[in-house]
C-alpha cells in the first residue's frame, strides 16, 4: 500500500483537537472521513503531534496508507474537496516510503504563539491570539526565555496528563519578538511535552509583566515541580507551524 | 452634547454590513445597542463608509453624540464590554468638536484587498481572503492598476445601486504587491463609489491571469459602462484599513 505524507493547515477552533475522540469533532476524524468518501476504507491518518482543542496548524504533518495509487496532486485536490466545510486544508501531498512515520521520523517541531498586546479586544483575530490587555515587555520575555533553551528536565512545564516517558527534552529555540501590537513566541524542539509550549508562554508572560525575573524562571525550571509553573496560556494563540524530517 | 470619534475594528462575516437594516445584524446596530446599554438613549453612530456584507474593517471611523461626558478611555472600555459577543472592537475614542463628521470630514479612505493565491483553499483565513487557486501575476496586476490611478469617470467600476451624485472620482493609489502566497491590493482615495474597490480588484484579476492587458483595462475604464467591468471580487477579501481627516 502506498504511503502518503500530508501537510495540513487547520483552524482548531471547532475541533476537540487533532486526535479522534468518540462523539467529538476532531481534525483527524475530519480528514479520515474525507478520505473514506474517496472510496478508501478504514484509513488511519497518523499525525506528527496531537494538538489540543483550539490549537491551530499551519503545517501539521500526517501519513496515511491508501489502497489505491493516487498521484499526489490529485489526492490533495480530492481530500480538499471532500473535507469541506470543515476548516481544514491539505497544503501538500508527497509519496513517501513505508519507513516514513509522521510522528517517529520527525526531527524538529516548530510552534508559534501569538499574543495580542493591546487594550481593545480582538475582533478580526478572535480565537487566533491570546489577548493580554495590560502591556508586556517583549525584550524581558525574550531574556527570560533564554534560561529555558537547552537540555533540561521540563517537569515544571508539563501537564499532568502528559504521556511522554521522560520529562527531559532539548529546547532548541525560544525566541520572543514584538511585531506591531502582537508579541510572537517561537519555539522549536525535536519533541515537546504535553502543554509545554503553552506552559512556557504562560510563564514568560509573568516575565513580560515584570513580575518574574530570569532568575525566577530558572528557579521554576529547577524546581521540576508542576506547581512552580505560571498559569498556562490558552490554546487559541498556538500554531503548529512546521515539522521537519 | 459632546461628540466622540470612534475607531473600530470588525469582522464583517456575521453582519449585513455597516449600515443598520431592519431585522438584520449590522455593525452600526451592534455598536448603537451597546451604547444604549450604557444608559445613552436614541444614539446614532455615523460611519465614514458603508461597508457591505462580509467586508471587514481594521479602522472604520464613526462619530456619536452622547448625553453624558465620558472620558474617552472609559467610553472605549464600556463599549467594548457591552458589544460582546459581537466581533467588533473599538480601538480608539477621541473627543471631537461638533464640526467633525465621520463621513463628510474625511479626506482619504484606505482599503486593502487580500487575495490568497494558492491551490489549496484557506482554512485559517477562510472569510478573510479571496481564494484564487490558479495563479496570478502580481506585477501584471500592478501595471494594469496604474491605468486606473488618477481623476476619471469610474462608471464602469460602480454598482447599479451606487447613490453617489457623480461617477467622477480621483483614485490616489492602486498598488498591487505579492506578500508570500497572498496578493495585496492597496487602494486610497478621498471617496469611493459603491463596490468600486471590489470592481477594480475583479478587473485586475483578469490582468493577473494574463487575459487583459493594461490597454484592455484602459478601454474598460474609457467605456464608462458597467458591463465592461470584470466580475466583481467577493467581499471577504476587503478591509477598510483607515480613514484620514
Amino acid at each position: 500500500m502506498p504511503r502518503y505524507k500530508l501537510t495540513i493547515e487547520y483552524d482548531g477552533t471547532p475541533f476537540c483537537g487533532w486526535q479522534r475522540q468518540h462523539g467529538q469533532p476532531s481534525v483527524q476524524a475530519s480528514i479520515e472521513d474525507a478520505i473514506s468518501r474517496l472510496g478508501e476504507a478504514d484509513v488511519t491518518v497518523s499525525g506528527a503531534g496531537r494538538t489540543d482543542t483550539g490549537v491551530h496548524a499551519l503545517g501539521q504533518v500526517a501519513h496515511v496508507d491508501l489502497g489505491k495509487d493516487w498521484t499526489p496532486d490529485k489526492l490533495m485536490g480530492a481530500i480538499n474537496a471532500q473535507v469541506r466545510p470543515d476548516p481544514v486544508s491539505v497544503l501538500d501531498v508527497a509519496l513517501v516510503d513505508e519507513g516514513f512515520h509522521a510522528r517517529f521520523s520527525a526531527t524538529a517541531r516548530h510552534y508559534r504563539f501569538r499574543i495580542l498586546d493591546r487594550r481593545p479586544p480582538p475582533a478580526l483575530e478572535r480565537n487566533r491570539v491570546w489577548w493580554v490587555p495590560h502591556g508586556l515587555e517583549a525584550q524581558a520575555m525574550h531574556e527570560a526565555a533564554q534560561v529555558l533553551v537547552g537540555h533540561h528536565d521540563f517537569t515544571t512545564f508539563r501537564s499532568a496528563q502528559c504521556q511522554s516517558r521522560s520529562p527531559v527534552k532539548t529546547l532548541d529555540r525560544l525566541d520572543v519578538a514584538r511585531e506591531g501590537d502582537e508579541i510572537a513566541v517561537y519555539a522549536s524542539a525535536r519533541s515537546f511535552l504535553h502543554n509545554q509550549v503553552r506552559s512556557l508562554v504562560g510563564t514568560l508572560k509573568l516575565a513580560g509583566e515584570g513580575r518574574w525575573s530570569p532568575a525566577d524562571v530558572r528557579a521554576a525550571l529547577d524546581a521540576a515541580d508542576r506547581s512552580a509553573c505560571g498559569p498556562v496560556a490558552p490554546p487559541e494563540g498556538l500554531y503548529l507551524v512546521a515539522v521537519d524530517y
